[in-house]
């Protein structure tokens, strides 16, 4: 492990991302974005994200200097063509737009396509909370990154297609859910291989379609399992909606199309609380509600029941000043984008612990 | 068991409901709702309600001429008091006003409150779908009807929270998705415990918060637990968003209030796809994604995959013109509502089989 300041782990970020192509704004926003996970540490969709950026920048599957453009809108709609941007860059887009709309029509749905990797859906949930708005997000993996297999079934057939949700709180941070309909992200399975370590029952299938909790078998013809084990069709059934919401809505990618990349098609349906009561009331009473479900015995005392979001709320708050602990294989990749990049290897990165 | 044709039923429960003191279009309405439920094969939302509505009605707590009526409203939005009328009549109401709202505007957001069980959520998604809309339903249970463990939590302090998702389709029926946020739905345990049967294992805890596989414990101060087993934290973070999407927002009931009555508050979100794309080009575009995720090798080769929403539309198709089959225990709670209200035993309830 070594560790690094984020704000060091920023500058580091923006300043490869610049030499990549990408202009200021744009490298500004992708570090934040990937930093901030690492801060409340969702290091899946964190600066380890950098080489597959900048691979994908060199293939040509991304467009560093693309401007996400609206094709078509109304007062509460629009479609948007992120135009194979920074994820990052093409879903802030869309909240943004998706707020504003919702801010003068109440609500809003608003879609992407062609996007690149938009890393943790919670962050745009959570914006849409911090601007005093609600919000419900699909996002699916457009025609490839098929990873999931139908309940019932044992081949890859759809993404792992997650779904945020979020409402403003008067609380340390917004409430937020952001879920795989899967039974866990590929980033979680990805992560339990990298540590050697068995991936829980009910999360893979091998190959042949045998139960196994040998992360490796993802990555040799397995797939995920729908999210709820027994209850699996409840997962299935949840993935296929964010097909046809995500994928079909906007006009993007779906299994079974001969896509050529992947692309986390999404649509943003934002509300206006404000619309239907005073918003200083909703998140009162959505306080009194949350102390009045978090006051219950415990299966394990030490292991309270939290509102949804409060870890990511209370990890931001207890870590902001922290510096950020990461593998050394995360530095490994870092470095390895900055000498392609004929870089310079910066002092921040030199600390270990 | 016992069967009768859904027309005699339907005419049955119509009478029923007009001598207990509801108007004419409004026992149409839910006799038709829960006819078609029995028809479909989801009994614990079908007719077998009957005496519970009229015990509701003789407590007060359902008015059968109560009209919902909307408190206000934009294009887009509005807030809907349900007079505590019959939930099937509100809730059809508020699909109804959802969609011609999303209609013109190409998106709305339909609260309700103060309204009694509405039924099976799927029917008021695929009302939406088959009227050219997708839809997003949140429905709690109001200050009562607590029935859910929170995740790592012994006490009740959530309800079954239901979600329902659709979209349409050029297929037999529209994508639908009903789903309780807990690991089964409360009807669903009542069923096993009719039929002296165990609930699967991470469906129920019992008073004392241990596992049971006991559905009577659910009635002896034990709980659901949230949908996902060892990944409950999902089901419990779905159903803490649906308390604040349907009861907070609706300005309805939730966990903690001193409520006298149970209320399905909800949020009907609809959207206009054809604001994004041809409907045609859609739903043609869905069909060969349905295609392309069914074609899989299976678990169980009688079990094909199917699409969400499959089941309950060849179901429709297949038991329209035959016979229902029930238990003798519906025909028993039946015929004790129609002695009540001194009505005469109709010859359709003699047949047995």
């Amino acid at each position: 492990m070594w560790e690094i300041l984020g704000g060091d782990l920023e500058r580091v970020i923006i300043t490869a991302l610049e030499a990549a192509g990408a202009p200021e704004k744009t490298t500004r926003l992708v570090a934040r974005h990937l930093v901030d996970n690492d801060v409340i540490g969702h290091h899946s969709h964190g600066v380890m994200r950098l080489r597959e950026y900048v691979d994908a920048i060199d293939r040509g599957s991304l467009i560093p200097d693309a401007r996400p453009r609206i094709t078509d809108e109304s007062t509460s709609t629009a479609r948007i063509d992120g135009g194979w941007a920074f994820g990052q860059a093409a879903a802030e887009f869309a909240v943004d737009v998706a707020v504003r709309k919702a801010r003068e029509a109440g609500v809003s749905a608003v879609t992407i396509r062609r996007v690149c990797h938009i890393g943790r859906l919670g962050r745009y949930a959570e914006m849409a909370a911090e601007a005093g708005m609600a919000a419900v997000i699909f996002t699916c993996g457009g025609g490839r990154g098929i990873n999931q297999a139908p309940f019932g079934g044992l081949d890859r057939k759809l993404s792992s297609n997650p779904i945020a949700l979020a409402f403003p709180s008067e609380l340390e941070g917004p409430y937020v859910v952001d879920m795989a309909t899967s039974a866990a992200a590929e980033g979680k399975v990805r992560m339990h291989r990298a540590q050697g370590r068995e991936t829980p029952d009910g999360w893979l299938i091998d190959r042949n379609g045998n139960p196994t909790t040998d992360p490796r078998d993802l990555y040799d013809g397995g797939a995920l399992l729908p999210m709820g084990h027994t209850e699996g069709h409840k997962g299935y059934a949840l993935a296929f909606m964010v097909e046809l919401f995500g994928g079909i809505l906007s006009g993007g990618g779906v299994p079974g199309d001969p896509a050529d990349s992947f692309s986390n098609d999404s649509v943003f349906i934002v509300l206006d609380p404000g619309r239907f009561a005073p918003i200083d009331e909703l998140t009162g009473r959505a306080a009194r509600m949350t102390d009045h479900i978090k006051d219950t015995r415990l299966r394990d005392p030490a292991r309270p029941v939290k509102y949804p979001g409060e870890i990511e709320a209370a990890a931001r708050t207890a870590n902001r000043n922290e510096p950020i602990r990461l593998p050394e294989a995360t530095r490994d990749g870092i470095l390895s984008v900055l000498r392609d990049l004929s870089l310079p290897e910066p002092a921040a990165l030199r600390r270990g612990l």
